[in-house]
């Protein structure tokens, strides 16, 4: 039993965001929340991926420059500890670059092609013939993320399992060459929550289509997110039944309403008929002004000293360089190119 | 008269070697010499590209490792003097490939997929399917090293005029982002030498297939060599009129014998018949035991003391570092991404 925690203890979670916009509900309800329990139990380091931000925004880098803090600031916020999880910036590690050269060697183009990740992505974001390197090659950066921190388990939906599988053949590769474990093979630590739909009940949650919840969202933001969520399109009168499964409302509730029982009744009525919109949206509103209030204000104090968002990145950042250093130094190593050390 | 002085000398020399073995004859004529030259007129940085050797030898790092310091005795054996010129080594230098990062989200997979030094080069390694992505992207991080030490002038042969082109176009890129000058379009110097053949008359200097004359040669080598070396396959006979052209014995005799006109008299007298192979044969390898003798025995001493070479490697990767890292933060700064200076 005490060995058993011992293990459980030894293992290194690794996450991050993409720093190209202020998070949301979706990144509360899928990480954020989760992040905060597992601070807790496991060496944990959170990466603001600036670099990866940059990957399809290339020609617009001030996207990724002007959300860094937003984002150091939306993980204080909802209860990421400086002080139990590391907090660090991808383009501030330069062991991260190097490892990438390196291990973008050992992957072969029609393998970054084949990755099914990538693969969706590129059809998704329309970048028609000019796929900037980059994007094509970035889970080669997430490798070196990934073992640069010796991270063990990295939380994922299962879409995000090819990056894993990526990582472990760098791995298994640079291992064999080194004939040594220099590097660490990881697993995916996957979530249980679904996934939270974005407002007008759409795939994807984004802040231009105005159809997500930012964690900073005002009284009135939230009020007119509730006000235009989509519901039953077919439920027009209070008397009919209406349907929970797809109403977004419902959804929202159960992810963020405290008293599931409650919810329960509330959409049995709600299937019979009887039960309106206006009402089922108060009680959603109410419960959100609740859930983001506390966060809205922890959030504009840090956004009000940006010198102590810096500080926390920056001794968050120094830490990770260290560590990723001694990885780096490790990979020279086993590649023998450590003349000066 | 002396301000054009003045721009001359402001030029910056980027040049180097893949270190995948130890340097012959070819790049002796072919860039060495010419080095020597600059580095009295210009200031110049040789690059050991380690980490280009890599890009078609991720998994035999041994080849590019075990070569590094026998490139630099190469380099300071011909008369390359590190107090004149900075030599230092590719991995040592971090923002190098940190800039390969920042640059690749500007270049689009099909343009280097349309790069026609890539393009040959690929299809001469015989990689099949399998490119090593490292490979397809290396145009990336030469334009790195080239911006890393804002070199303007980069001595090439033709077939790496495209090189140079995707530099300037990642260049023009970066400073359309930072609406400001921040890195240096490059121009290439083109070399006047026609290229070396092989000493069997293919195309391809290379160690493994033993057609070339290292600059590390013993006489017992240079004799070998000289006596295998393609000439005319058609001069049969000493009395039989022979080819010059073509003849590998004659381009070297062009190359490396101090006496023009003597060569010249001894063509005549081998397309008028009546002068043997052996006899020119004699007269080369005379001419390279000469030649390289001088060489060989400077090599001999830099080789017996690593822990100079290693010294005089690192202090050049030093100056190179800080160099680089001020191109690396301005580049930075013109991304937004310089929170911490």
């Amino acid at each position: 039993m005490h060995n058993q925690k011992k293990i459980i203890t030894q293992e290194k979670i690794l996450t991050g965001d993409r720093a190209t916009g202020q998070l949301h509900l979706g990144h509360f309800v899928g990480s954020l929340q989760q992040r905060v329990k597992l601070q807790h139990e496991y060496e944990q380091t959170v990466l603001v991926a600036d670099l990866q931000g940059l990957t399809d925004n290339g020609h617009n880098p001030h996207k990724v420059s002007s959300n860094i803090l937003n984002v150091v600031a939306d993980y204080l916020a909802v209860g990421i500890d400086p002080l139990k999880t590391t907090i660090c910036l991808q383009s501030a590690i330069p062991a991260l670059a190097e490892l990438t050269m390196y291990y973008s060697n050992l992957v072969s183009v029609a393998r970054l092609q084949r990755n099914p990740t990538v693969k969706n992505e590129i059809s998704a974001k329309s970048f028609g013939r000019s796929i900037p390197t980059g994007f094509l090659t970035y889970p080669i950066s997430q490798a070196a993320d990934i073992t640069a921190f010796r991270a063990t388990l990295i939380p994922v939906g299962d879409d995000q399992l090819p990056m894993i599988e990526q990582t472990n053949e760098i791995v298994r590769k640079l291992n064999h060459i080194a004939q040594d474990d220099i590097l660490v093979e990881c697993r995916p630590l996957l979530s249980k929550m679904p996934r939270l739909p974005s407002t007008d009940g759409k795939c994807k949650m984004s802040k231009s289509m105005g159809n997500c919840i930012l964690l900073s969202a005002t009284d009135k933001d939230i009020s007119k997110a509730v006000k235009s969520m989509y519901t039953d399109p077919n439920h027009l009168k209070i008397e009919d039944p209406g349907q929970v499964s797809g109403n977004v409302v419902f959804t929202y509730l159960d992810a963020f309403h405290p008293d599931s029982t409650f919810i329960d009744e509330l959409k049995v009525r709600y299937q019979n008929g009887g039960l309106g919109d206006g009402t089922t949206k108060k009680i959603l509103e109410e419960c959100l002004q609740n859930t983001l209030k506390p966060i809205r204000e922890r959030r504009d104090v840090f956004m009000s000293d940006k010198a102590q968002l810096i500080d926390i990145l920056r001794m968050g950042s120094q830490k990770s360089q260290e560590e990723s250093n001694q990885v780096l130094n490790n990979v020279k190593r086993a590649l023998g190119l450590n003349l000066f050390n």
